[in-house]
């Protein structure tokens, strides 16, 4: 707690410094403000803390962000728009149809032709790729006939014990032991979800929640009950408490940090809080960190794991927002269901391809991924904070917008008298894909809702697809008056 | 029929020629007889046909292999032992419960320490993984950061195409368009499953069958039905078709190719029978070909969806036991459930990594994979009939063995009162892995059977754990007379 004070004070320190020069007519309007890096440099602070100051003064309206070139202070102050509202799901468990919806938008994200606001995926360029290759193929010659072998769970020494490293900056002191490699961190969930539950049990979700989420649950037949999930700050425990009250709840499913698509991240204090209500009830939770590694402020949150006494944790997460993507390489810290995750990744896959496993094993080991990290985190940053502005800019009154502090996509309300379902289908005409609320929730509510990835560098092509995504919201708003 | 009918007559021609030269006294016992390529050479005929002639000559008893050698004309001729007979299982459908001990034999197959005859698996050198890890590198080089991105179902179109391909080998005429890749074969297996079938049905599997499936079918509520299965031929169709009108069968999961454990290939008019009966009754068969392309003969066998009128037939397999394990690329042609089986791969593992599915596909386009394939064929067949003839010299009288035409396996039936359970733990003491017959059968029959692995090279260590395990099943047989 002591460090996340500092570190506030340090960003709001240097936002107050540039908010005087802006005041003082030092800096005038339309000029361009100095870069993070110098800013960085001049105040002695991370490029992070830099930038989230930036965010600071763009979320206050003093600056603005222009394409290819940096910020500027803004003509005319405009705020970002209102944050979107919590809400109350239905309380009864549904089981999931939304598996057309979702097969859909994930055909357009392979459609290069169409721009992806629509699938969570990033733009090639952010990850360290090049680098990578070389340690393959200088893995590839130096293991020769020796990484040609099934390599069965729970996965490659070395890459173990190297996730199980990390662990400390989680909160966590997890030995390589307590790791299971997965085929991503998709696979890690679904071998969760087995391992903990089976056809016709409930499993507790946030509401919103990420489709593949629902669509895993819809295909083991197991049902959804979904919880309130506050936009900053996750899921609502006590709507989790009534919940687990109500009826019997075999698992929970959650994002806790930087969450798909609210963007939240809960506080460690209701992490813990999370973690306790559950051990009580022994019930266990499947921890989605996948985009943990993602935030943009000055720390790495914790994980709800780190807080786990009973085993009854089951972290899972991956790569693929980070590294490498297109290897499939993700893992698990499953808890006392090590055993069934093993066994269950076995007769799933055969184990796990051993060359990518290694690679990132030797990644890791040289300090790379720290390193690159570092970039990638500002990339996402970036891209996230002129999406805002953007949809600021070109979407009519009455559209509010979440401020995730992580994560690569943002979650938006639309004017209450918009069917996302509609907007949807217009933007794929013109070649745009976004995803609409209603693939967020087992009982389709979220209609005038969508969520839009930034995982995409920022570029003219991206500009030009959200105002026509902003024209369509103003044409589809005023068809119908709320 | 008629090419089938040629080749049998080319290599008993070779055999009978040799046959004379024994008894003619030209070659004469314990002499080295001509090798399998320059009996090829003078022949004029493949060198897989000569292998074929000289297996025909072995399992009449009138040569010998000898380690890191070669052919021998064998002092006192000795047959190998008979064939297993079929064995007729319950008629029940089980819940499967075997998951303990498959656990264990896949964690023997992991220890270096052990002689590897339990999991089926190959040893590395039998691939050409130097040239592969070559066609990787130039890949990763080539395609640079497009390589590293997510790639979803049905995967990357030039590996379809090139499988497609390949399809008209096996009596198929499919397109790519008719392939989904996947993680191997076991997820190829798994998603059709799943993609057909669910909880709480019943599927129809051989019997023996392969581990796995059954551990599959258990993780995932499915009940198994298992159908008598012959050694040389396969499943019995008149056990099928009463246990279908028995009761609601959901689907067939059958390996019609060098049956894993039994090595049993169906002939191409009885797969036509097979694939007619479950057209009739509209049950879709789940076919695993993973060994199709592991024959020891001159033609390569068809596949049951080579009859396949209805799209009702998912056929299975990877390159797992020809050309890379360590890859997990795998792949199936799901007929008309091709939509389902792309919606769970994505919900399963989010697709497959791209950089080695375009390595195979270049390896597949350069004519590499035919080539080393002829070399892979030898190296098993070689394999196997040594390990028979050691099966043959070192265990007690009593002891039956199949006769694969392919595949990596063998069947062994110990004397009736040797309880391969025993002999598996006694083994395992001695640092040597078997995998016991009660593995492979729901309902945990097969209690005097067990499948010797002969994936792995022949050298000193193989022969002398050969020897101990004779050791011990005589033992084992005299402890308890039948």
């Amino acid at each position: 707690m002591n460090e996340s004070n500092v570190v506030e004070y340090r960003y709001e320190q240097v936002a107050a410094k540039i908010t005087q020069l802006i005041h003082h007519g030092t800096l005038r309007p339309g000029e361009r403000i100095p870069s993070v890096r110098r800013i960085s440099r001049q105040e002695k602070v991370s490029v992070s803390t830099a930038l989230q100051a930036y965010f600071l003064l763009e979320d206050r309206g003093l600056i603005e962000a222009r394409p290819q070139s940096g910020f500027y202070v803004r003509l005319q102050s405009r705020r970002l728009p209102a944050e979107p509202r919590i809400i109350f799901p239905p309380q009864a468990a549904t089981r999931v149809g939304i598996g057309d919806l979702v097969s859909n938008i994930l055909k357009a994200g392979r459609n290069p032709g169409i721009v992806p606001l629509g699938m969570a995926a990033s733009s090639p360029d952010l990850f360290p790729t090049a680098k990578l290759h070389r340690v393959l193929a200088s893995v590839a010659r130096r293991e020769g006939i020796e990484v040609n072998r099934y390599d069965l769970a729970p996965g490659y020494p070395e890459l173990r014990h190297q996730i199980a490293r990390r662990s400390l900056d989680w909160g966590c002191s997890l030995s390589g032991d307590d790791i299971v490699v997965t085929a991503g961190c998709t696979d890690a969930l679904n071998l969760c979800l087995r391992a903990v539950a089976g056809p016709g049990d409930v499993i507790a979700v946030e509401s919103p929640t990420y489709f593949v989420l629902l669509m895993i649950l819809e295909a083991l037949q197991m049902k959804a009950i979904e919880i309130p999930t506050y936009p900053r700050d996750g899921v609502c425990l006590d709507e989790l408490e009534a919940a687990l009250d109500r009826r019997k709840v075999k698992a929970c499913l959650f994002m806790p940090n930087f969450h798909n698509p609210m963007g939240s991240c809960i506080p460690d204090e209701k992490k813990k809080r999370l973690v306790d209500i559950l051990a009580q009830r022994e019930i266990p939770l499947i921890e989605d960190d996948i985009y943990g590694d993602v935030y943009f402020g000055a720390a790495r949150p914790k994980v709800a794991k780190a807080f786990d006494r009973k085993g009854l944790v089951l972290l899972c997460s991956s790569f693929s927002k980070t590294l490498a993507p297109g290897h499939r390489v993700g893992w698990t810290a499953p808890g006392r269901f090590r055993e069934q995750v093993e066994r269950l990744k076995n007769i799933s896959t055969a184990g796990n391809a051993l060359l990518p496993q290694i690679m990132i094993a030797e990644f890791l080991k040289s300090g790379g991924y720290d390193h690159h990290l570092r970039n990638t985190r500002k990339g996402y940053a970036q891209q996230m904070q002129r999406i805002s502005q953007a949809i600021a800019r070109y979407f009519p009154e009455g559209t509010k917008v979440t401020r995730p502090a992580g994560g690569i996509v943002l979650w938006v309300e639309l004017p209450n008298s918009v069917n996302s379902l509609d907007l949807y289908q217009r933007a794929l005409e013109r070649n745009i894909s976004v995803a609409p609320g209603p693939a967020f929730s087992a009982s389709q509510g979220y209609r005038n809702f969508i969520r839009v990835n930034c995982g995409v560098r920022w570029c003219d092509r991206i500009e030009e697809a959200l105002i026509v995504l902003g024209r369509l919201v103003t044409e589809l708003a005023s068809q119908r008056p709320a």
